[in-house]
């Protein structure tokens, strides 16, 4: 068995995994350099795909490009797992195998690079067993994630099992969906799991990571403390980060009237409406310029009825919380109003600098902010002990990180009983490793 | 109106405010400086009250030593507020008034320092208004803090009302006792509150202080993880956190047997539950080394079935934890047990030495850590205004802090339209005020 | 005697404040809020004065614009020290007072404001006694900073001596001029000083600030280890440290040819040179897109035959590092070429940003950096510890920072045994103190 | 050819390195692991090497005690390089290699230890070419760190050139000794060599390590104006930087009398001296108590007289520097008194501590402190970079550090064009790599 660790072994962004088993190959996740490629409002940076490889912004696949690729396995719909789609999957004669709301995600990005991939993209729901071919089978494992129908695939093959899975926790008090699935964990560690490829995000972190139910319950706090006081509220939060979107609901509990506000959150809350992830009944989504400017006209007027959730909780320029915060639209902030960011600032210079701006702007109104009333969707370190002791790989390759993010999980790894480039490996861009 | 800035204006701890109306003096809190005085099991050193003064371990009160004091008023019942009693309320013809359970809390000290000190020690529950005299009244509203029964004081004088409120919060879900009580807060404020003296202790950290009721949620996270991986589980939080120990045993819910082991944590809780603030009808609260061990042993053959609460979250060396992890009990840690630290480690150099050493233990056994499953009992900036706009006080002298800290809640205060040396004066050791 | 405190008592820069003195009223500095107003190449932003008060870039000084202003003393020619004089001096009948450096420096910036205000620019040698009138005599004493001819201002009054001193420290190594005079501020210090305003910046280092000497050995060893290591060197540094630039003349000793490349150089430098300060004969200058993109043309084909100096430590985007770094010229760096940051990245998340920005465009090139090549110009804890000694001063009122930094210099002035708002005073922007 | 990693590949300190090449084996350090072994005053904690084994204060070394080791290489005097010696040697009938000082080093370690190894110890002299046998020859590269005497290993082996250098720096102005000697690293270079084991303590620190005479010229800054203001001056250093203190007798040039005061200076000294490294003939060496306090009772009385060198700069209880804050001698500091740490802290929670209850037993005496006037004996980046070009070699395996910082330098080995686990690996305590 060899792994081609392709992308995401020198950065935190564009995942890309081959694990080639007898010339047959399976490719895990396609994922952009978010730095690189996302403008403000969560659209791609439109590029060649030459430019893409040469400015780092997608994984260099050329090492594969031969081989016999049977299928293209998606683990979630975040952009640095989907990201690299329209400009690398192309290339491969295989389907493209996710669940149904990473589907949807997927068929958004391939509409707005309009650009012609003929691969299928085939639902597979969790626990569903769907052969690729006589020697390969796919399921995907439930886990939680910061994303809808999130997974950790579980790849059949002649010389083993594998599992990948790049970005998960355990959420003991998930707000939508339920907590990872931890005796199919068990029961597939209890089959001899030949490889393991987990994510490094935040295993340096000590303990568990937060369940979204303590931040809905600190989020609820926070509405209740604004309320108290009056003045509008206005949050913003990730859009793809539906589990959030219902607390927010749920804190609300119809005391004011709710507006989603920008173009991610209607893709992304659409998509998990159609999907029965959130009722967007009582919740007015808007996107355009007219429409939003329109809302926030009448938001003017009833500051204290509405609850405003809007993009931009990095600060990025242009999306509607730098908007509202600049006075694009008739809608003024004042000393009585509140911003909650139920989200935290992705620690790069750029962003910082972003949000450094953005919160100028709100703090010379007089704006009353709120940060980080947020938890992360990544296991922290005893979660990823967890996750070794349930599915009990014989190896194990940690992906997503830096190098010593990836020297990270290797301590870990070290104190259950792993060796280096034994049965641990540290992979890098373009590193073929043999899996004994 | 004079204020008196004794202790806790050059640093956290050894709160002591004096304010004098007309010569007329009442006394806010008589505390003590936690780094000087207190060994590992939460006891005080044993120091003359001169040694004490000299060493900075307690306030210098001589400025107002020949005033003519009516009363020593104590907020809630932590060691920086009520440590100095033994040492210095002897001098003063007064009673100290104070909450029922402060006041168990000061009767302990007392008991403790074996001193006849003759002051009434006179509990008036909140709400109540106490006659001082016919000039001063006393009335205890009530706040959160971290901590049964803490208080924002409200004499009312014949120059106009006094707030002294040195630490406290408001929280929306709390897990005993109410929210703040905002509606008596703004009826005191519409009525001409002449000065605020409010604490700083995180008056520059954004947004709100998060709930105790968000923490229990993370902290039945953290043990349902740790039932499911099994093995032994042991807590520590602060004793005197009444609120977090009630939501142990809510978190737990009856799944294992429950320990409290360590003499602060018996004398808080017994405190607590003689006034119904926590129920110990399940639980086994030992303190003496026999009791200790013995109870180790069988926890010792029966993990699965416990769930251990020690003393030493600081990594106090001699505290329970510390013995746990050092194997002075019958009982071994092994790399399936789990240590979960409810609390968050104060900041200083020989704190984090003492923490550092007890991990290091802990991680040499494998022991699984994990780390700040915890809220502070302290306002953050946003409840701070809140604080303000519902008192709205003709001046401020904020209190319990450095300099720093101080300039901090000026910033805070200027936001909110105050000027320095007008209306918001910063305290030193030793500093009279006049209040205009 | 009373001190207004007009500006740089809530932030770093916008430096003003004024003393009076029996309705007689002398100003010390205007300068700028540097993150509001300087572009890239050190140019001021084109804004009106009234703009420039409502953005806060410059200080609000109604408070004194019905006083009887005397003259305008200013301390050194940095642009938080001089940038608002274009803006705000022309309201006052009165002369400006400076040292003949900060003379050319005051001169280059009313001549690209091109404003007519009419105020005399009198420069006056340190040393000297000038009579303002028959009330007030002014005299420069010599101090170390990082820009030629700063001073510690001496005014004598009626009621007694006031030393200004925003920005200085005690160099026992400086590269050109002496030593702070330590003499003459001993022998003002024994002839009652009523009253010192310090600056803070750097009050919270301990110790003492480095040499500039220090720093050209410093500098010498990397100038020598690039020059072993072959490939063209590029330093930056502020334009105004004629030290450094000195030190970088004198550590290069003529191996390489030297050009100093950008307008913000060309203009400091050839000041400098005027007044003795810099040899610039064997130095190219240039400052037009021709001219430097000549040079750089140059350059680039006798890349081990010259040490280049280039404008734009900061990152700013636009100034010639930034263009170097961008291909702007035709010149090309490569893994072999060398860029030394003479300088310190001012600790904003802006100019943070912009340093990422270009870092990230020269490591793509895979240029070889060098940061922090750089000392203060500010005196650390023991240095001011000095001045407060050695002039001995009756009261203090330290200013240039926020309220953190002023209390960082009250508790200096405490270990010296002084007391808050008895003779340590922390102002506050449109704070009058009255001095005793 | 094959490479043990056996120490330091998971830490820093207890470095060991063994390479086997055709069945005979060289070992490189043998070190101590700091923080477990060391206490106050430089003594190693007496213990068994089975406990040394277990605690992980000396390197396992089991994988190798069968093989034909031919020579115990040592690079240099510092105790994480020859702390193990003692424990560790006498198993392997092999002699000790190592230049004069080093030797003397070792001796000293031998003598405390009483322990009868039988290992000769033999003194090479930088240069020659030392024949180990017919097949292996060794020879030491000049390289500057901060001790005396420490090299670059070259071994001349049947499968090509090893090149061992765990601790180095180039300095292009070091106070003794020469700079590193590049013409021979580039002609090494030039020769093919196979394999190159660095260190890489600050590999991830930009630029260049600060040189020495640069730290001089700031220690002579400061002692200048402790000089200037008065007062008793204390400095404290590492006992084994000889650079340093002959730094420091530059500096004063005669105006104090100098004293060094502790056993290990004694002993780094006088070895030192012994090989004409540094000139004792003006200074005071005392070590026993009664010499000691002796010696600070005339300092007592002529405080102004004194320069004290003490040791104890990393607050180590016990030791002079302690002794000296806490009246061990009859000799009282005081506010007009200086201590200069010409020194860093190490980083670590326990040596944080230490450092600061010694720092504020000198402020509560009211002592003026002088922090870090010092600078590293380790390569930044750029400096290993140059070490990869001038010795160009095929293989790397980075050594002491935590896995991370390993990391760190496969990063910078990857700009040079490696790969990882191609040519640069990542060891691993117990590791074995092999090299193709």
């Amino acid at each position: 068995m060899k792994v081609h660790t392709l992308g995401g072994y020198e950065e935190v962004g564009r995942n890309m995994t081959a694990v080639e088993v007898q010339n047959q190959t399976v490719i895990f996740d396609m994922g952009f350099e978010m730095e690189e490629v996302i403008n403000a409002d969560g659209e791609v940076n439109e590029m060649t795909t030459n430019d893409a490889l040469e400015t780092g912004a997608i994984p260099l696949d050329e090492q594969i490009m031969d081989k016999d690729v049977k299928a293209i396995v998606i683990g979630h719909g975040h952009l640095d797992h989907v990201g690299a789609i329209p400009k690398l999957a192309g290339a491969y004669d295989a389907p493209i195998l996710c669940t149904p709301y990473t589907k949807r995600v997927i068929q958004g990005i391939l509409e707005d690079d309009r650009k012609n991939i003929k691969n299928d993209v085939i639902a597979v729901e969790k626990g569903d067993e769907y052969a690729i071919n006589d020697d390969l089978t796919l399921e995907f494992m439930h886990v939680n994630h910061s994303i809808p129908q999130a997974t950790l695939s579980l790849l059949d093959t002649p010389e083993g099992k594998v599992v990948y899975g790049n970005d998960m926790k355990i959420d003991f008090s998930p707000v939508i969906e339920e907590t990872t699935d931890i005796e199919r964990l068990k029961e597939a560690g209890s089959n001899n799991v030949k490889l393991m490829i987990p994510g490094t995000t935040r295993v340096s972190s000590p303990g568990r990571a937060r369940s979204e139910e303590s931040v809905e319950v600190e989020l609820r706090g926070v509405l209740n403390s604004c309320y108290e006081a009056g003045g509008a509220v206005i949050v913003t939060t990730f859009s793809s980060q539906i589990s959030r979107l219902n607390s927010l609901l749920r804190a609300n509990d119809g005391r004011r009237k709710v507006a989603f506000v920008g173009r991610s959150l209607k893709e992304y809350t659409e998509a998990a409406a159609d999907l029965g992830l959130i009722d967007l009944s009582d919740v007015e989504v808007v996107s355009y310029f007219d429409e939003v400017e329109q809302l926030m006209n009448r938001v003017d007027n009833e500051k204290e009825e509405w609850l405003v959730v809007a993009t931009g909780n990095q600060g990025e320029p242009g999306a509607q919380l730098d908007k509202l915060a600049s006075g694009t639209y008739p809608f003024e902030l004042s000393k009585d109003d509140h911003v909650i960011f139920s989200s935290r600032t992705i620690p790069t210079p750029l962003t910082e600098a972003n949000r450094y701006s953005l919160e100028k702007k709100l703090k010379e109104k007089g704006v009353r902010l709120y940060m980080d009333v947020h938890t992360t969707g990544h296991a922290h370190k005893e979660d990823h002990r967890d996750f070794i002791r349930y599915l009990d790989p014989e190896n194990i390759v940690p992906s997503h990180g830096t190098i010593q993010k990836l020297g990270d999980y290797v301590e870990l790894a070290r104190e259950e009983g792993y060796s280096l480039e034994e049965n641990v490996f540290i992979g890098e861009n373009g590193r073929t490793i043999e899996i004994g």
